[in-house]
């Protein structure tokens, strides 16, 4: 089916836009009261993820309700873990917890690589419904974690500030580690697949734990993995979102994907420099939005100023956060379209 | 006094040094027993920092115990909002948490500028202890927060991994916020002269925290405070570790201080270019002492490699880990001090 609003690929692939396209990590979430809803409909947050109707209508919400230029399935980077035989739980304000963990050899035997469908099914089946009712109107992002960060939860059971029992295992068991990461790696490329197949029209990979790591630990232990997955997906777009990896841009230029996100620690003019081929994502700080209109307004446009006219998708640095104010989100996108269709208008 | 070992105040000068100094950030702590049996006498932690004599004993306790060349004076960064009026306690697992928290100009108002040793004699005791009792061994550190993080923390309430309440702050009321920041300015700078007279022989400042802002905010909320600090310490070398403001190392070029401390995610080689005039601390990942023996060796001489011989001072890229074993913290000390001293020698 023909795209109503294919922006968001034109700027992707580095085509002409008219304007920015403009969509927000985690819209589909909490901000909206009824995403809060739907969430409360379905009982807990594993429930709406794991339930393809409830997980399609969280979806679509910010397309009607905020206007961005795509839907991203509504979805979490853990349901690999789970899909490979570690599940986890979702503790309210501790986030997710897994109640066994990834330790040796033995543990690492006993995971199986998912299939896809098998395991993963119900995001298929969100992702079909999502597709048929945004009829066209908007691009449907799909997504999984980077291998390093679902590695770093399964060996570490939970979040961490530092990630410490994770980053031991590279150090002193590297090759279980790299065993481990073949696995998710191999595991994710099937998944991205089955997401192909159910109908996304890009991909976008999460490296939010990236930060923890050294420039060689990275290059070894993630950048190679996500390599794997880029050189895999051929079908769509690849967008790679690596939180906190600045470290990491140069390398990045010779990744086989069309898109890097910049977090809001990142230069947009320096990170064009080292990246001259891709399109770059991002990046406002997720903060601005809750200042006074006038701020964000003003903010955005530095933002946009920054990034310059072309192969620009414009986003925040970060998931939006969980109590901004809609209304300074629609400010945010307000603002991205029309500035940026200005200047598109004046550069003719 | 003259110093019997004043290898780091050489390096941290730029002078010749017969090997890299090295010391660890958080070496006072809770990775010996022996501090962890002196804090089970004191009672609590802030029990422990408000009481010179403790405070003093195991400050000594790493000189002793792991033969680092330089001792850092036990003390918290948060005993200058303590001074200015706003108490924290600390929490076990939760770390510190402040009852009542800066939101308004009222609120400000009430602060006062701490003015030493009036609020802080109990520091400048447990400094003037420890200088007598290191009778000259090595040199002592005096430290204090940057005024970012100390404002951080005193909006937030509590440690976060997106501080957004206080960021929050800074887009919606930067007036306030840059009056909330002098203050804290102005009291840190009483503080660290307070902590001059008592003794030490250089001082650090820590911007935990630097790494949750953007840089242009960064250079407007903390940097210009940072550089206030430093241009009033004329005394003693100054060293300035902000942790995750890599996108800040051009401009800390402009820092009237000695040293720039690095996190093990910057690249050594990288801040050279940048802060020519500068000596360089860092940064070993602290996740590299969980490894095996060799390991930590191989991964430590090429840390020394990376900055090469001469402006550098060894350290970790952050506070070491309370579960990191003593024993590798020494493999970590002693590899530095045979290995420099061997490429000092051959450079001959």
């Amino acid at each position: 089916m023909q795209l109503q609003n294919d922006l968001l690929l034109r700027a992707a692939k580095g085509e002409y836009t008219e304007r920015t396209p403009v969509w927000l990590m985690r819209q589909a979430g909490r901000i909206l009261k009824e995403y809060r809803a739907t969430r409360e409909k379905a009982g807990s947050f594993i429930q709406l993820v794991t339930n393809p109707e409830l997980a399609a209508e969280v979806t679509i919400q910010p397309v009607d309700l905020l206007c961005v230029d795509a839907a991203i399935i509504f979805s979490d980077i853990l349901v690999i873990p789970e899909a490979m035989g570690l599940p986890y739980v979702m503790e309210e304000k501790k986030g997710p917890q897994f109640p066994n963990t990834i330790q040796s050899a033995a543990d690492i035997d006993k995971l199986h690589i998912a299939q896809g469908e098998e395991e993963l099914g119900y995001v298929a089946e969100a992702l079909r419904i999502t597709k048929r009712e945004l009829n066209g109107r908007v691009p449907l992002i799909g997504f999984a974690g980077a291998p390093f960060t679902i590695f770093a939860y399964m060996v570490e059971g939970s979040g961490s500030k530092t990630f410490s029992k994770a980053k031991a295992m590279l150090y002193r068991e590297p090759v279980l580690a790299h065993q481990l990461l073949q696995k998710i790696t191999d595991s994710t490329i099937n998944y991205l697949k089955m997401q192909i197949t159910a109908g996304v029209d890009i991909l976008q990979l999460f490296d939010s734990w990236a930060g923890v790591l050294s420039p060689e630990a990275y290059s070894e232990f993630s950048l190679a993995y996500i390599s794997q997955i880029c050189d895999a997906i051929t079908e769509v777009p690849v967008t790679v979102f690596a939180k906190g990896a600045f470290f990491a841009l140069p390398e990045m230029a010779n990744l086989n994907c069309r898109t890097i996100g910049l977090d809001w620690n990142m230069s947009a003019a320096d990170a064009r420099k080292v990246l001259p081929n891709h399109t770059l994502q991002g990046n406002l700080d997720p903060c601005v939005l809750y200042a006074e209109p006038q701020q964000i307004v003003k903010q955005t446009k530095a933002m946009i100023d920054s990034f310059g006219i072309g192969k620009h998708i414009a986003n925040l640095g970060h998931g939006v956060y969980p109590d901004i104010n809609p209304d300074a989100v629609r400010i945010f996108i307000d603002t991205v379209k029309t500035y940026s269709a200005e200047k598109v208008a004046q550069s003719k």
